[in-house]
């Protein structure tokens, strides 16, 4: 069953909503009170491909940043994150879990550190700048947050940099992972990533200026037809075998950084003060209850997972898939899971109930699903 | 152009999800990450007259309740608005707005007052759990804040009560507007306000318990076969007519509680401490650039306004359509507009452009559109 999505102001449309529109979406979804395109013509599997073998253009304009500025600056922003900011460079990037004083993740930004006193937080779907305002209203910081006019947009796949060079220059190469500089844009200055939602090489344009979101698009489908680009969205079987993880998918307010294999960006033996560090310390000394994973299972190809898959092994349930669809180059049905961690590394072979399918037998896998032990399990499981 | 919208597991379902889904949904929108069902088979205008003459159940359960328990709640809440809540009786539910440290609007939910130091703020779109938890961890006050399992379901329209009396006994006839009071429900105590977003009579149970939610749906429904019951949503058409704001939509974090009309909710000569109240007063001084009002407008008969439609007064722009629809009652284009408030006294008639239509001759008018004076200046424009 599918339902249209009512638009009405409070969806938010981004600078790129028209173009998009024009490229023929078919399905949006709404992250930050604001439209993510989803779906264009073709199938997941087709996008999946081309992903792979060319480039694409996404609006990533629900990326909101949240900006914060001014001398308390980073002594907020270690507040909120249990990771170690302090070697974080001017031009870096750096993926931040964020925690309440629960210990539970309420978001899982990236952080661009623009200037020593002057940060973005590019973040998942929750109104984080609600979250920081109240801490720095609440402590008095002399911090000034806002959401600036700052909408992403990203360029995914392996020409990605061939045709960036185009547009913006020979220095596009110099952009190392996960850092980023500044590009001439229609006598604009635009900062622009070496990064993505994908397992390919990428980038995103965090475009600064809401009135030049057709001309940046346009000017991109332009020197992209020779590479075949096509406009996309972050493709839940890429990201799947990835192993990139969806806030509010994946793990959710309900689940801490320690579940979720983040260990290593908890600086809990530090003496860096962050909030909710007393009760990640006791979850370590107990354990985490839950463990975040990768699943595979046979049975018939399955569309994308809307409402969690229930996994069972020895009749009980021992957990559930919060991601899921078909993997056509695994050729298994390939998904992202918690499960209990009490006896996980006694399991062999689980159970799983997908929506409208039989039970089947699946595997718990590593991530990313490309590392090779993965393949001998998954080959259990192919009959 | 009608584009789906891509279901995941961050979309979040409510208890009446699925029973929704067998009433044949045909479009959603998301609240609070959360679905809202928007539109079934009937259209717009249909729903409209059905809910004016009979009975509709809506799933509102996207209206999450941020719940503010222990010593400092009250402090707490009188913190985040302006509106003196002192008065506040138990049972009661009170309109506040909620404002930041800058004096603007960042939701506008109902609280309800279940003890002296426990409440409810029924929430409209953004995540006033985060602003609330954010200064309460700044402030270290001795509050426990949290999504409850609570999924508010309403019964609107004129049969609302017979059919509440029905199932909930006589006791529902003595619920004052704005008042709410407990009520037995397959052995469990469920709240029930007399409350609702619409012109109608109504009710809203607040549902404590998610697995019950499909039985409350279909009790209701067997029910309210004999009075005509339909699935419905809040309708734009009425919601507009009785002046209904919208947050998002007709106000949003740019917006001060003083452009949108809400002086009275706005304890500025008290001694009241909340945040935001010196921005507040300041503006009330030079008097605020934006006034929220009515609008109704000629020319063709206008669907749903999804991207705000431009007011034009001497080919100057002077405010835009936020919420917008034809009204087949008043036989005239209605909508809530923000418009400047200089000359606001002088305007006679004003233009407006809607997409895709040609300019058109409008007037401003007072909410909600059932006072009388409103049909004299929209005489004028019929033609």
């Amino acid at each position: 069953m599918s339902a249209s999505l009512q638009m009405s102001r409070r969806i938010r449309r981004t600078p790129y909503t028209a173009c998009v529109e024009k490229s023929g979406i078919t399905g949006f979804t709404v992250v930050n009170h604001t439209l993510l395109p989803k779906a264009f013509q073709h199938s997941v599997i087709e996008d999946y491909y081309h992903l792979k073998e060319y480039v694409q253009i996404w609006d990533v304009g629900c990326q909101r940043q949240v900006e914060i500025k001014g001398q308390d600056a980073e002594f907020l922003i270690q507040k909120i994150t249990p990771r170690d900011i302090s070697k974080t460079k001017i031009g870096q990037c750096l993926y931040i879990p964020l925690i309440n004083g629960e210990g539970k993740i309420i978001n899982d930004p990236i952080l661009l550190k623009l200037e020593n006193d002057h940060f973005w937080l590019s973040i998942a779907d929750s109104d984080i700048l609600l979250w920081v305002k109240g801490l720095s209203t609440g402590m008095g910081l002399n911090v000034k947050v806002e959401e600036p006019d700052v909408s992403p947009l990203a360029i995914q796949g392996p020409y990605s940099e061939d045709l960036m060079v185009e547009i913006f220059g020979n220095n596009i190469k110099k952009l190392k992972f996960f850092n980023f500089n500044y590009f001439d844009f229609n006598n604009t200055k635009q900062l622009i990533a070496k990064s993505g939602y994908s397992s390919q090489l990428g980038f995103e344009i965090y475009l600064n200026n809401s009135k030049l979101g057709e001309k940046l698009w346009d000017t991109i489908c332009s020197f992209g037809k020779k590479y075949n680009l096509r406009p996309g969205a972050p493709n839940l079987i890429d990201r799947i075998e990835a192993g990139l993880l969806s806030f509010g998918n994946d793990m959710t307010s309900e689940n801490s950084p320690l579940e979720c294999g983040f260990e290593k960006y908890c600086a809990l033996s530090s003496d860096i003060d962050f909030i909710g560090k007393a009760k990640l310390k006791s979850e370590k000394n107990i354990g985490p209850k839950l463990k975040l994973c990768g699943i595979a299972f046979g049975g018939e190809a399955q569309s994308a997972c809307t409402i969690p898959w229930p996994i069972y092994f020895n009749n009980l349930k021992i957990g559930e898939i919060t991601s899921g669809i078909y993997n056509p180059s695994l050729k298994v049905n390939t998904g992202i899971a918690l499960v209990m961690t009490e006896n996980l590394d006694k399991l062999s072979t689980v159970k799983v109930k997908a929506l409208n399918s039989k039970i089947t037998e699946g595997v718990i896998c590593s991530l990313p699903f490309t590392i090779s032990k993965n393949y001998e399990l998954i080959n259990q499981i192919r009959y």
